[in-house]
């Protein structure tokens, strides 16, 4: 059809523009400006405050029209709070035309509550997927899924990013030439452990077995360590602390087990009270942490390294505004 | 077909049972169980409470399978809190096998986001129904909604249940001798004034006019009363009484205008500081609330006056149940 | 990834095109064919009849595959048929691969039923909303909908335009020099007087209180003017006229109350019989309307001045098809 | 679990109840009142009536809660209000708490627009089944579908009656001694016929072939007969009879060859105007309809058998309310 | 807005790319890569094979991020494995973050299942039509479906190609000089047929009328010939030729009845033994099929032409990434 | 309301019966008879066969409406197949008019794809979930899933049946007096090992860790037992034996590591060559297997022993029949 030919209706054609559009929510700005920052862009100017019942209010000081939304709020305490907020940013965001919605979630509130442990039990971790895709969420990228399988529990695409590569560099470099082994504090997570031991060049693996004392009923569980850790820098590793009892104690236990030494690694530093003193008090030397979530400064203590995440927040929306590749970033997984 | 012609692979055949259920979360149990004893049940066992970060955990401790579920719970502060337990109790009784689940909302919070005002708003009234679907509502009942349109945004059936008789009655038995007049604090809600009148025999009508005295450009803002008050006991009437400063500057102005006496009329007893200093010091001689919402026991004062709503409620639950007729409740209307 | 590395699986690759097209059904061509001409395109030549039962076909003449289309059609008398024309436009368009579909409606059938006023009655306006989703719908733009609230009815976006600024700057360029009055025709309305007052400069605001006279029972209803209106120019204000009952007695009784002159401005001129009789031989002494509906030749009179909203729906299409700021035209608010 | 045992939260039991109630638009009242004197029950009384602009209002006199609803109307001309009354009667059900929604429609609009017969069409036929089930139908009762894929447009159980029994017993009754043929006005429907033959007994089978005079181009079509008729009592059979122009051309034609005498036969008597001076005036000596449609005093003619459906519908109505079988009515089909 | 103006937070614009990718099931590479070729691409390389137990596996070896993916699967035998691999696949594109997914399917499986013949009858050409988008289709394109009806099963774009050009093309040139009939071999195919006659210039029309001897009751079936056939060369068609009975019989039929010659041609060459034998074996001098599936050479024989359907499945996937027109390849239909 | 005051219009009640049916497809008919016949009941004749090009036809021999269904189908290999069955199985009973549609799956096809390994795969657990939520499936009962997580994965109730007692009863009963060991062959799977362990009584646990020997690069991987289990005998648990490969090898590890002796215990025996000859050959004295899935004779051999799930499912569908409780079934999980 040669430019003449065209009928007199369709002669109103407009190349279309991507426009890439960084919002936060308050729970952690300083993430949000570090990965704006290092995108080279700035946050979205938003309005939002709380009424004087608690009910959240939230407005855009600029046209969202058209735009590649990325909304980014970390679940961190008072949790429900931030989780409500960000549904309410995507509500304001669908209704103001964004083209795209893309929900980021440093830290995936609920993410334990995955499954049914008893029955009558709700699948907490499917329910925010759904509120989220209900709000309007057209894809996530998350970091670190307490479990793979969440990635299935959203309706759409999830960038489900991966921090050991982070952890485990640092873990290298500071670590390396001791002789090292790599420890679960929990049989369930024993696969994500596998996974350090070969990033980490092949070395010993073990986990913390909790029993009950048989000759001892009703008596306390004990922690025992389920493979060779003698002699050994041991590097503790999960993806979140949360109160820091069990990981704490496994720390102990290797310590008593022979370990030479505890080294504790986790993506997701809740730390919730008391998990500073439990962390500063045990037998680890140095607790490594990303931040998914805000650490408050009298959640910090000697021998606590935070290690930035941004880096590889910025770098997966890149990717996603440009249309590359995610899984690149790490090698074919994700 | 006679039961011996019946094919035998059709030989299990039950009469179905209704079992009514009925469920509270914590915001404010006192109601919940006003509500049950008054029905003739108790409430169904539930664990309830917060992970270390704030995530909600429930289980119900009875089977609910193929149960006419009814879940209370009132949006009070810490209002997200509320609601996200609300929504996780649904979630639990749908993956339970509840067979029909009734949403019971005293106060349905975010009612007043019920538009956008300015552009880039969120509408968190349509937002917040669409959540408790996609949790598994089937049906939900709530009082004295902001708005009457609020119905239209959840997709089924909505049992709106008006607490104005319940309030109305009380001033009518205890104000009818006097020279009455309806006042409406707000523009926006004459409506709502109307039906008192109405209901009140026809008493006449009044409202606030906040006006900028265009005297003194920059100035506050004047309330202006529209309407004949003088001499009367006017009862100022709204659907919720947030912060007070709304209706306490109205009770003023009307004093100031020559109202015999005031008396304030309002459903919804969110009462947030500093309610209960503004209306315990305004011109206001009595203020009538409902229990919609659980009133901490420093937010209460002489004067103030509570009305239960649990019988309203228990009445529409046990139509509900029993498929008779909720708008009869209401003669009509509902 | 340089361009010599690119796998040839991916060698096509194309810069694509935003097209605008323009879609308007038989109720009110002169409108689309107005904003069509102000967008300074043509609109798509379309085929629409009914067969002999009144079943409604359409076919577009040419191809619409990867437009950004805008369907305008006006829910003008006979309302269903109009409605049923749009919902199968829609259709056609979806089905015909069209990239995105805005259905602009300058006037919203059923808008009124948006509330249940009595039980067992329809929220029909709800209703339409999920009929034009499920039709195709992404986008609606509308003109003040008769309430707020029904922009929350569609799940997606909505851009609500006020047509408020057309008549008021009309009536300021006219009436400005006079001592104005604002009222509302009915209480329920009077919102929409408050922001007339504010941009007419905060002019005096005044109601119209429909009530049953006591001392006369089974009498018909009295209007009551509740404000001060005597010696002005009182502007009634509403969103539609349809019969002309409510709003011409209404301007009598200011008459009657002593204004000086009364001026009625409306939105959308339904104007059923026996609207135009009622307009004409009442106390007004200009009607000022918008064309978002058409206006029958008999149904016009001296004293009817129509106002353009062409201008008002061009812009927001402009903006809405080149991701600008609907919400700009406003200054903030829709 | 014994009585004593079960728990308090409990106690509230019931024997649930179904309840028939049916619901009749205003386009064809008569059939459903036969309909509902045949299963021994009475319409609920309903209010409905069109606003000065069009719109529809409908309410129930009756609390419908908890019923099993069974909504009639017929798609008569005005066709697209009668659709859009039944929408409307739909929605209302569904949010006053009806148990069950089947929606009856003794003629099913746009059922001819079943698929796009060039390119930019609708397929309205589909857009009518989901605007149904979006206002809330949980199931479809239709009778004589134009196509028996329509069945697949609806996402839920339709039960597809199929009057062809009513229609051909008569016929058998009546012409049964007779020399037959069944013939088909139109290639695309001569599966139809060939049921027809089956039924009555293998009778000979012949369509009407229109084409084009390859000698005379630009010349008007022509119906050719393709199969035998000469000398036989030839029933012509079809669906429905709209304007009825190709029937009674097709009557002529069967005389034209030889044919004994024609009779019609066909479920749907739209018969828009000029149907019945054609139907009067053509070669047929009888036409033998349905009253799945209402027929106007003035559409009746000599000639002219209206054979009731509501038998039918109502036993399909017990049916589906007793949980017995549509499918037996058929022996088998449907 | 001038570029100064523009807000930081804006600053990350880019013009997006729209990028074709062609991904092929199994089930006939061949097809798939002649069509890729016409196009001027090739097909992403894919990672596909069966588990032991035969669970599909899927990976896409490139970045299909923000691509028009263009998803090739034949539903050849084993016609259910070709079918959820064609499911895992989208879901894989899905997930993976292709923007749009249009799903090809040169033969749409269960097509014939496209209404219930009796009751309790699945209808698969539906269940598959959802299927397909729950995956995440976006758009169809398929080819000669078995009825037209079968387009309104997919809620979304389907685009409808008509393989008869191309083989009424070949007809016409080959034996277009011959005094020609076209035959069907079902009356409900009819309208097929009348297609072809039309295209050959107004060819007469027959078709074979499967009838029980009714002298000799529990016989087998008769073809009978319905039209005039003697002394023509026949053409025979069909949309599919599965086990070839049908229309074996139909040939051999005509020439019973004095056709000179019979001609078999038929969109979709299904094959299933032993319709190789019974081809070849039956009185039609040349069989013509589109490669829309894979032949195996076992199935092949002398009189068998393929005549290949990549050109115009290539034409139209290049009109779907351009938004060209699909319908301007069929002058005005499709 | 009185019998005497009810209206006419409500005269037609009737107490609902409820039905339970049992359907099963044609993977594993002799595991559906044995669970019918547990409950007391036989399937619902049914027709199922496939068409010469494969399509799968499913038509059942009695009503089925208003049933209380269960559809019970093993995804066995040929697994597409079963699984497709099972889709059009669920599509007729929708169609059918089936009150409540259970899908019975004692294993669950692709449950094993229940995450994204790496980028660009699909996730087809979920994708199985929501094909059978698109059909018609209201709820599902599955054993043993590969996860727990993907009960999460299907939007609606799921009773995840747990076959561990079944046969660690065995285990109990025959090895009880032994010193025993729990093993799991896999780091990801400890977590039930650990539930083994703690229904054992607290025996100790161990697994294996698949290693690359670092000495030896690019050689094959060790299978290094990490735990004690010298002298004892060691119960290999899983959830499915496939090819054997893995779970054979770990039994040799076992014996090499000092093991008295080993026994094989696992819910899902797929068995796909050369699983029979592997765990007949490897040093497992006995494997304990149920018959969630067919075994064929030619893969039975001595110490394989085959524990029935049907007295498990059959207590777990009368549960769900009757309102009762799954969860009891297995002491609060579940």
């Amino acid at each position: 059809m040669t430019k003449e030919d065209r009928p007199k209706s369709a002669n109103i054609r407009k190349k279309p523009k991507k426009q890439l559009m960084m919002f936060s929510g308050r729970s952690h700005p300083g993430l949000a400006q570090e990965i704006a920052a290092l995108i080279g862009t700035e946050l979205v100017p938003t309005s939002a405050y709380n009424f004087a019942n608690g009910e959240i209010y939230v407005r855009y000081e600029e046209s969202v029209r058209g735009s590649d939304a990325f909304v980014i709020q970390s679940h961190s305490a008072p949790l429900n709070e931030a989780i409500m907020e960000h549904l309410i940013m995507i509500d304001a965001l669908k209704r103001a035309s964004a083209k795209r919605i893309t929900v980021v979630m440093p830290f995936y509130g609920y993410a334990r509550q995955d499954k049914k442990h008893r029955g009558r039990e709700p699948i907490s971790a499917r329910l925010m997927a759904d509120l989220f895709r209900t709000a309007g969420a057209d894809r996530l990228i998350a970091v670190d899924l307490h479990t793979d399988q969440i990635q299935g529990f959203f309706d759409g695409p999830v960038d489900h990013l991966m921090a050991q590569p982070v952890l485990s560099d640092y873990v290298s470099a500071k670590y390396g030439h001791e002789d090292l082994a790599v420890v679960s504090p929990d049989a369930g997570r024993i696969k994500v452990a596998e996974q350090w031991s070969k990033r980490l060049g092949g070395v010993p693996l073990a986990f913390i077995h909790k029993t009950r004392d048989v000759n001892q009923p009703n008596q306390a569980v004990a922690n025992r360590v389920v493979g060779e850790v003698k002699g050994r820098v041991c590097v503790l590793v999960d993806d979140m602390i949360d109160t820091g009892g069990t990981i704490a104690k496994a720390a102990d236990a290797l310590r008593a087990d022979g370990a030479k030494d505890v080294i504790i690694a986790a993506t997701h530093a809740i730390l919730s009270a008391p998990a500073t003193e439990r962390l500063r008090d045990c037998a680890a030397r140095e607790v490594i942490v990303t931040n998914t979530l805000p650490i408050a400064p009298e959640s910090e203590f000697e021998g606590l390294t935070v290690l930035s995440i941004a880096p590889l927040i910025s770098a997966a929306i890149k990717e996603v505004f440009e249309d590359g590749s995610v899984t690149s970033l790490f090698g074919g997984r994700a």
